[in-house]
């Protein structure tokens, strides 16, 4: 397997004003054509320390990918340094200050001497030109070991890399197959979730790997596979995620880069059913993620954000007595919200969840994080307990994944 | 000054899976106490490549921040790891695991045998307790270099951060006075801020230095100054920043950590004024962001998020005349959603937001990113027409900006 290594460049990315969303990109794209990125590293815009970082990875990895350092200002050192690691020398490039040139011209603009500078490389490199922008993708090979250095700017980046160094990297290496399956749990802790799956885990052959990737309300899990024939892999794969369907199904919401407001809704869409919800803690977070999805206008109707339980008696119809009885965070509050809410709004299914997201308002009864869901349904009425911990945020956000995952099991009756 | 490197553990960084927010937060966080962060290092879940990248670290560093590959399971190796580079092994932490055990109960669950295990921790660390999650912090000190080891889920890391790491740093290192001062700034581009300020920022003494932070929305401007008198930096900051708003005053809305939210949160409760939200294209959004802070319920009464015109009809009383005159992305329909949703909510503010958020939607009139904004004050209703581009998250996240914005403004008469 050929191993790469990224090298960023820049001072804006040590100190924070920055943060490097290229090498992830790129980690992706690579990893996609069988090749592992074995190392990141983000380097100043200084002369020795690139040096050292280029003479580090040259030992690591068959292939040195550069972003960063080649705008027109002097802090922009990486051609000077690359021609120092190369021993070699600045030569202009035509074609790409023909490039630089159109770019200038549609902004109305006249080439300054410092533009014209851009469109020098060094002599030992062949140019990937770039229409993006104005500062042109390089490629050197040097000792059976191939250098790319690109700019930072992520269009002009991925632009380069898409149309030139990816085709480029697949025509002349031989790639070995590599396949990934990424599956998405809901409703179980990595560590819960990695004893449920132990026994799984410890008969994965050893030219599988098992990743954990936890965030607030999921488990992501990702499999790996490397082998000579990329059809046996994806056999392998599709069986392995199999037996873990067996194992873990109920838990399961989807795979590689779908979400929950993604997957509802096209569950949704399909079934021609439409949607309302009414939410107190939450505070609008689960409207907001549903409507992240283009399109959802077509299912989603709206919600009532019933912060001040009077909204809640006033828009969603509640009986005062249920404040009294059982209060604004219960099993009762919530029904009703949900059940008023799909009537109010007339829609097929309505959420609602009411809780104490905190940091105030807990008590010993029902201590912060406390929530209650409630889903209804054409026929019935769901509802749940959750204990989300104290931490404000991951109480909203995780309250809001356990709604959406609620929602997918009865759009799909798994309850 | 003291160098730090950061070696950021687990292939889900390689494989592009999770991009590596951490070290930029670690970087600002550095510097503003007078650290300089020389390198970022990406290393995959591998014994030898960690050990590897903490020898090199430890050749160009003082200080070395690891984050990652600390979870429960088995491809989290960084635990050994540090007990191999440091010829250590784990003893159990009783602190660390009662931290653990509470937060198991509060959601309700009990501590397992893996669990268990996350608390311990190579004998020859001090445990910097981690009350966000189950993995504690590790602070090693050995040869005259700081080791910190820290979980790599966000807020996780930067609850030690900010608790344990940065205070401990500050008191033990002799770091040489630096101060920031941190602007914030809504409704101006940075490339129109940067001409606007540019005498000014021309005149900034040599030990200062400027940054622009530009985020969705916003544009932070940092000024930083080194010096031998902390005092005096002080007072130097005090008057930049004095000179600043002569210049740019109509676009501050805050300084240092404040949000938006935080503030209109401040002033409504000081004022003793209510606040009701009628969202479209925001989805939630508005709403979201101001329920994301501790005691909003004190002001925050609640949202009609109507994404279906017939909510905007049925529940805010729009004429649906005013949808085939004007469309409901309209000054007539936001400004009667506010004023309705003020009146019927009985709050003394309400925001209303229209829009088409795309990537559908948009004509020749009305492209996508067109947003109309309306405030209703209890004396008159204010409205605002946007136009926030073609990046769906963006426009939605930029219209909330706005809308705070302008309520902010409201509230200090400024409008």
């Amino acid at each position: 397997m050929k191993i790469a290594e990224i090298i960023t460049i820049g001072d804006e990315l040590l100190i924070g004003q920055v943060i490097d969303t290229n090498s992830a990109w790129m980690g992706q794209k690579l990893n996609a054509i069988g090749v592992k990125v074995k190392q990141i590293t983000s380097v100043s815009d200084d002369s020795i320390h690139i040096l050292n970082a280029l003479d580090e990875a040259k030992k690591r990895a068959d292939l040195i990918l550069i972003t960063g350092g080649l705008g027109p200002t002097k802090d922009d050192i990486t051609k000077v340094t690359l021609c120092k690691y190369f021993n070699s020398s600045l030569r202009f490039d035509a074609p790409s200050f023909e490039v630089i040139t159109e770019i200038f011209k549609a902004r109305g603009r006249d080439v300054s001497e410092i533009n014209r500078k851009q469109a020098e490389v060094p002599s030992n490199c062949e140019v990937l030109l770039n229409q993006w922008g104005t500062a042109p993708g390089m490629w050197f090979e040097v000792d059976e070991k191939i250098f790319i250095s690109m700019p930072g700017v992520p269009y002009e980046m991925k632009g380069i890399m898409e149309n030139r160094v990816l085709p480029k990297l697949v025509s002349i290496l031989n790639l070995p197959p590599i396949q990934h399956r990424t599956i998405l749990t809901q409703g179980i802790g990595e560590s819960n979730l990695s004893e449920l799956i132990a026994d799984w885990e410890d008969h994965l052959a050893s030219h599988m790997k098992l990743a954990y990737l936890p965030s607030p309300g999921m488990v992501r899990l990702r499999i790996t596979a490397n082998g000579p024939d990329e059809n046996v892999l994806r056999n392998q794969l599709d069986q392995e995620v199999e037996k873990l369907k067996t194992i873990a199904n109920e838990y399961i919401y989807g795979y590689e880069d779908e979400t929950l407001e993604s997957i509802v809704g096209k569950l949704l869409r399909e079934k021609g059913k439409t949607l309302a919800t009414a939410e107190s803690c939450t505070g609008g977070y689960i409207a907001h993620k549903i409507t992240t999805v283009p399109g959802s206008s077509d299912y989603y109707i709206g919600s009532v954000v019933a912060y001040a339980n009077r909204i809640k008696e006033e828009f969603l119809e509640l009986d005062p007595e249920i404040f009294k009885t059982h209060g604004a965070v219960s099993e009762e509050a919530v029904s009703k919200m949900a059940e008023n809410v799909r009537k109010k709004f007339s829609t097929d299914y309505a959420i609602a969840c009411s809780g104490i997201a905190g940091p105030g308002g807990g008590t010993q009864e029902k201590p912060v994080g406390t929530v209650w869901l409630a889903l209804a349904t054409p026929s019935k009425i769901i509802t749940r307990k959750l204990l989300l911990g104290r931490v404000r945020e991951r109480v909203i956000m995780e309250a809001s994944q356990h709604a959406l995952n609620l929602l997918r099991k009865a759009l799909l009756d798994l309850i």
